[in-house]
């Protein structure tokens, strides 16, 4: 860490800034520029209280130089994680896509878009029980009957279920019918939920905040490894700009710098991050060609019937043909479907 | 709802839309224009599942006329909420001023705050017992024996306690000890947690995440409403946004735009809105001025000894010498403290 | 236009509002709906000042039916526009590359890095003889001796020249150089300047601003088209969000939003856009999967000499492998390299 | 400034990024940590070419100790900066508002409205001759003929005029006419503008942009005071986040910020910030009490005949109300009105 202190600090300032480091078991390198007096921090700076030491008063600023994150980063672990989800790899050389229904509706309609997006090369099957909605009074997701529904599909199709789980008090119910556990956007800060998905031993799917940072997201993953659960995989749906267009703005940019900073797979929720159908497929073959492991795609076989989020979900022969085009474009960049 | 369709939209495509409408219980009053179709819908609107309209391939775009929430809404109830804390009403014409350390630490320094905030003339204690952290490896706070402490202070000083609860297993716990609940900006949208506040029957103050439209903070509150308790309080906080200068920005425009929107309480945080201690000052004036109710100020008498958040701390000096200043711009709006 | 009157309008509100539109030539049609009154307005809408209906004191909202722009709108033209750049066709089925130095330095660098980018496939060469630059003590250029040295090199390479225009005094002696003219993204509503560029015969590439919507975007291209000049290209270059890994957020979303929207062609800058060499790859093979018609990449023999932007120029080595790897995406979507 | 290095960079690394510093004529001080190389830059660290440091392979990151200003800052100066325009100081202890319509369109509403707001305390008359739409169809101002009405208007009231200069090319025009030269929001970055007002001598109120950063706001002050006019007066207009329940987001945060970082006055729209009557006053009076200098209030006395922005515009009634508001504000934080 490097201590910037204010302009006019004098002997006495630096001897209350070293006295807070060195009793943290670190020592300081002086500087003395013509303009700034700057401390450079030797030894492990993770130990020392960053708040403590910004709340001196003659520090004007504070610069870390090493990342927060330890578990995810792929300094600590250079090749990169794949995950296994029922035989299904994340984060190989093949691009996964998960895809299904927003919400659980009933039996009928899950086994039957289930069956379309199998046939036409999806991999791992979605549908919400549980439903984070902005409203009180929008349908709220059909819980443990809606879990019954999926496993139901499961038996079918041979589809591996993602589903979410909202609550600390559902992780047991949740992940005792689901394959990969996903937290919502909403709850990326959720530390009791992360905490205790950690806990368990299903793999987790964790989706980026709408406001959240590179290290704010890879601080949520640091939470769910530090418990037990090292198998995390990351989702980008899509961040809050001023852009309207669309309703949230998917941020690919992040695709390559999470390949940079970790050995998580990483995944692409164009449905959600842009609300709008017409967009979800050249934004699918973007997320590809940037670098993504896979992709996770609403898809409904009545999309004005669907409890929500219709105008985003693809109808079977969109999904079928969003699929070819995915191939095409994971062979140019050296993967497969 | 008006619901614009694409051009070159035929009569068939307005039969679907129509039906749709229909099945509501609703009508439609058709506008032929020289360019689009634009179709009213009479009734009740909130009857239509806006998602499924927008998922018709005839619709370009819909336009709700009315606003998604009701009990929290100025139209639904008039007159200002004011709510009544240990005697102490928020919502009324005296600005209350919440004050104390970010995390509680230890009996003593909770207490001496605690007496420092209340001579200067604040009425409630905050201090958090649970304390949702950026990072897995930073203080989690002091839980069950934080509340304990809370209670001590509170004999102590007559205070009433506001303190944070994050996960719906820690609900009651919380309760049996806190006079106000908070809700964390990170859990705005954690809507299981909102739905276990709304049901039990102390004050909730709910802040506003920190990329939340005026809109999704409101139906936040709605879901509390809704579950029964009508007691709650909305804080601004400060929203992601760009600039870098603060932690976040304090949306003051919020204030006037909620005082129009809805007859609850508004408290501003300019602690954690800026994250630096030489802002909060002016800030706190700049609330006052623009309409709030009241202020939640973080102070400590040892900033650089605090376990989190010291360098937005006031200084007990630098508390005194705000609430003097508060004193005289509230007196300049028509307001106390 | 609908226009929604706020809860308690009376008949002489409702008078006030018609006048107003009977007065610019339309009608209106009442819709009394339990809560609100709706007036749609039946006509040209774009004739109404809708600020002035806005302005009326019982007007709660207006919502546009019609989008406000004309020119550039697929509605008005629906296949699309093909620029011919001295024989280099930008917007068909070929996707064009442009690149270069950030800035022009000298005529040797210049002349080299032309005849390396031309090698390995781009098509039209870049390099800055204005330059806007944040601080007034940064190297603003090498102005007309800048122009010389890029047509020496258009005169060794054959390549077509882009440059930036940055002032209205300018755009004659910059006409008489380049082939395209650039407009930066700071100046995308420097409106003096649109109107300048729109009056001469040269191609003009329009850089979106760093938070303009898509409507603004837009408008600003309907500026330049609107002084006779249907030659306008558009560019993404990255907006501004709360993001800070990259220098501004390339947005994607923005590329089929802006085929459905309008028939100009879309070029994309991830150099810009991100300030990272390792994110450029990546985003330009996202750029052309999601459906540009081109990118403008830096590129320089020593980024470490570069006088600007050198931190986000490719080497020739990394520029080459990055044209095959575009060449196998583009086809992998139906287009060539 | 400190030099992070990558993660296994090696002394030829180390020699390489030293040998760049050292041609700069400045020193490195090496410092080995556990887990990365840091070189701390002894010296005038501006004399270094950031962007070619960031370019060397090995180099991770960069961290500027010093700010990148220097006419502009409060080091540099550290008193405040106070402004005679006719007389009428601003950046003193009195504050200063300005008002008057939007636009300029015909003698008599100037005239009148200037007569109005002079009548309730304003100092300084506003009203644009040359006007930034962002539609090419919408009204452009009135230009030189809105000039002499300004000018006809201050011989009437005696009162100074602020108007805004768009292009180089009217800058002599405007300062004939005007007593303070307005550069807008759309033009903060319009770099040869700011340098020919910069060259003239009449005071310049430069509006911040609607994504700038508090550092880019200061060096297009700065872009200013280096062509030698060293009366700059900032003004906050309003920032763009995803907030759409006013037109931009009024932040202000930068206020106290800018008081800390700058000795020049700043000055608040929050006609233009908001979009909205109603959020006049309150804001005004919050930016008092945040320590803004003065404030630029648009008022009409015919707001639904406004040639733009009437749904901002305060009444004659609404601006007396305002100020005698803003009075008892200003006494309150020890200002005048």
């Amino acid at each position: 860490m490097i201590i910037v202190l204010k302009a006019g600090s004098t002997e006495a300032d630096i001897a209350t800034v070293e006295k807070k480091v060195v009793e943290a078991g670190l020592k300081v390198q002086k500087s003395l520029g013509s303009e700034r007096i700057v401390l450079g921090v030797l030894g492990n700076e993770r130990k020392l209280n960053k708040k403590q030491i910004l709340a001196i008063d003659c520090v004007e600023n504070i610069m870390p130089v090493l990342k927060p994150y330890k578990l995810v980063s792929r300094e600590f672990k250079k090749e990169d994680t794949i995950i296994d989800v029922c035989g299904v790899k994340i984060g190989g050389k093949e691009i996964v896509v998960m895809a299904g229904p927003c919400a659980v509706e009933n039996q009928k309609t899950q086994s039957e878009v289930a069956a379309i997006v199998k046939d036409a090369g999806a991999k791992i099957m979605r549908g919400g029980a549980f439903k984070p909605r902005t409203s009180p009074y929008d349908f709220q997701g059909m819980k443990e009957e809606g879990l019954k529904i999926l496993k139901q599909a499961k038996e079918e199709t041979g589809m591996p279920i993602i589903t979410e789980v909202m609550d600390v008090a559902n992780v047991e119910l949740v992940a005792k019918y689901a394959d990969i556990l996903q937290i919502g956007a909403r709850n990326m800060q959720n530390f009791d939920l992360l905490k205790a998905v950690g806990k368990q031993s299903k793999p987790v799917m964790l989706k980026r905040g709408m406001s959240a940072t590179l290290k704010e997201f890879l601080m949520c993953a640091e939470y769910i490894m530090s418990e037990g659960n090292q198998n995390v995989i990351l989702c980008e749906r899509g961040i809050r700009t001023f852009c309207t267009y669309t309703r949230n703005t998917l941020d690919l940019n992040i695709i390559p710098m999470l390949k940079k900073e970790t050995h998580l797979p990483v995944i692409v929720d164009p449905s959600h991050a842009t609300g709008v159908r017409d967009l979800v497929t050249p934004l699918s073959l973007a997320s590809i060609a940037a670098g993504a492991d896979g992709l996770i795609i609403e898809s409904h076989n009545c999309p004005e019937c669907a409890m929500c989020d219709g105008a985003q979900s693809l109808l079977p022969d969109q999904f079928k043909d969003m699929m070819g085009k995915v191939k095409l474009v994971a062979e140019a960049v050296g993967r497969t479907l």
